[in-house]
């Protein structure tokens, strides 16, 4: 995804207003590479997914794909066998509109769930959108997949290989329904490197785990998430060896990370954003288990949001995600400034670490002094206003 | 326990304040039976655990009891090896107050974590309860355990077996740190048959996996969480063979659920009760998953502080419940109104279905067509009263 001029090389976007957003914006991007890209995708675990995906978890199979399709406004998801014939509508008004195969097209639709998709005026958008691509038109598209998103999401970065400048670009969307465990939310990530599809997943996969499933705002699984990678190979620059995959992985995590923390930070309601750490678990799925349950605990999150150091919150909330645990000895720092040493708290630190909260970006050091898993999970606040913002949203 | 006169025969209670809670309420209680009482209890979940949660766990094991001491203000947890002395000093000082042996005392506390108990004034509190036992202080030691409560939850039965009449009195508090799956919030059931402590531990296992065990208000677990049941004997009665036992627990299960509607009804800034019933799923188990995914999640909570019969929140919970789902199986009424058939929202009910979520009470009752587990959970909504309040508690 361009963000400046031709950034990375090779890719477009075009956008177009459907009507599905009742204030008239765009509501459809098109990103377009100029070739066949190398292509791999991350879905919801949700048991209940939407029809776009159904078929881009289908169309992705083949590890080729030249453009992806994206709606707001309407998810096309619990809509039944009409919905599925318009996603698939929308795939092949794309390849239509772009001259390509069908097999190379990818589709997603963020939005409410359970309204049909306006097939005729996003076909319409569809042509609309494909006639006026640009490699400049990145902050447009992210724009145009916004839903209750405050501002888009874009990063770009760039990383120097054995074989050359390889750019990196990517835009996500997603401000609510955000819980780690999968590809939350929506996300296009494009990278012009040549990189056989098998690489790119497994990249991909990688990127993920560390970033888009590191993340909750409410705990809630949506429908419709997918992220998808495309590397065009425009740069002309090929990735060889295990040294130069690696330093490519390193920056498309960094980049998705970047994405994934600019969810967070536009969580619903969400004022502050608090990277929780666990050291000392038994195991890495213990440290990422006993990481969510904090991260995720109401009473916590409402602490968080008052700027109070709660440790007995904290500590009930490890009592509570079901891992090995030795209260005695738990150390819990906050900013930096210990507020739990040995499973007690640690009074006289209550003022410094107070302060520390009333920060925008906070860290949450958690040590079990058990073994050596390790974990991260960046999660928002909960704040009065996204019980206020999802308790008026009407179905 | 006695709301009214002597009901249930041979217990009485006793209040003090000791100065735990800002107000200078009462705050300590004394439940005690005129003669020693089989006793059963189950406990809190999490794995941080309350010194008294601790004490109990073993004295309960003797499967008598003649006294329970319960005090608010202060849960006595993370307070290390002094806490653990302080909640063996509740103990011996109310058997020294009732002239009892202290094998025969069990402990409870709630309130803040990580405060010192203030031991001298607890003692002072047990010995000034002691002297003011009386069978007619049901409310006063229903109101003398509450913390964030807003009313004291009592409730009492009876039921006619063929020996006799037997009654059944008991107490709850609790309104925040309330999920199912253990036992939730602190709660005291008395009844003057003579059973068994064997099966006064099955009756209360069986009471409370439908009861306590059924609610939510947030999601969190306590450190403290205790459900005590005594059986004294007092009207002679005693419970012979499988029918009498049958009747005997409906009634202590009935007047437990009472008990725990009440928890749910007072839930912090809960302004509705939702009762949500899963039918036709694979396995009971599968079942209670499925109802609580519903039940705690944030957004559908949202919706339904909002009056809004958001069915595509409903759904998506469903998908991240891990339980086994044919969506387009999966049908949904509120109210007895059909909001969902075949996994589409039935669009044309929409303004009935709102108009029954306006209601104090709402039945939310789910079909997923796949066997005949079932079950029920029962959880407040989610109000910006709700975060205002968490936000504003200072550790």
């Amino acid at each position: 995804m361009a963000v400046g001029a031709c950034f990375p090389k090779g890719f477009a976007a075009g956008v177009a207003a459907c009507g599905m957003k009742r204030s008239g914006k765009a509501d459809l991007a098109l990103l377009v590479s100029d070739r066949p890209a190398a292509a791999a995708g991350v879905f919801t675990t949700n048991r209940v997914v939407a029809a776009p995906v159904t078929v881009s978890r289908a169309q992705v199979q083949t590890g080729t794909a030249q453009a992806v399709v994206t709606n707001s406004g309407c998810a096309n998801a619990c809509t039944g066998s009409a919905g599925r014939e318009a996603a698939w509508t929308m795939v092949r008004e794309t390849a239509s509109a772009l001259g390509i195969a069908p097999s190379r097209v990818l589709v997603a639709s963020t939005g409410v769930i359970g309204r049909p998709l306006p097939i005729d005026d996003v076909v319409a958008g569809i042509h609309g959108a494909a006639a006026g691509l640009a490699g400049t038109n990145g902050r447009q598209a992210a724009n145009a997949i916004r839903t209750t998103d405050r501002f888009p999401k874009l990063a770009q970065s760039q990383v120097e290989l054995s074989g050359g400048r390889v750019r990196i670009g990517g835009m996500a969307k997603g401000a609510g329904m955000i819980r780690p465990d999968m590809a939350t939310t929506l996300a296009q990530v494009t990278l012009d490197a040549d990189v056989p599809h098998a690489t790119l997943r497994r990249i991909l996969r990688q990127a993920v785990a560390d970033s888009f499933n590191a993340i909750s705002v409410d705990g809630c699984t949506s429908t419709n998430d997918c992220v998808f990678m495309l590397a065009n190979g425009a740069s002309g620059v090929t990735v060889d060896g295990a040294r130069q995959l690696r330093i490519l992985t390193g920056a498309v995590g960094e980049l998705m990370l970047d994405l994934a923390k600019q969810v967070v930070r536009d969580g619903e309601g969400s004022t502050r954003v608090c990277v929780y750490t666990v050291t000392g678990a038994l195991s890495g799925p213990e440290a990422r288990a006993a990481a969510r349950g904090v991260a995720e605990n109401v009473l916590v999150k409402c602490a968080l949001h008052g700027g109070d150091p709660n440790w007995g919150r904290i500590l009930a909330a490890l009592g509570a995600a079901g891992v090995h645990l030795d209260p005695d000895r738990v150390a819990i720092t906050v900013g930096g400034v210990p507020i739990v040493d040995g499973g007690e708290g640690v009074e006289h630190a209550m003022p410094d670490a107070k302060e520390r909260l009333s920060k925008d970006e906070v860290e949450v050091q958690i040590s079990l002094g058990l073994g050596a898993g390790h974990a991260t999970v960046i999660a928002s606040d909960l704040s009065p206003d996204y019980v206020h913002f999802n308790s008026a949203v009407t179905t």
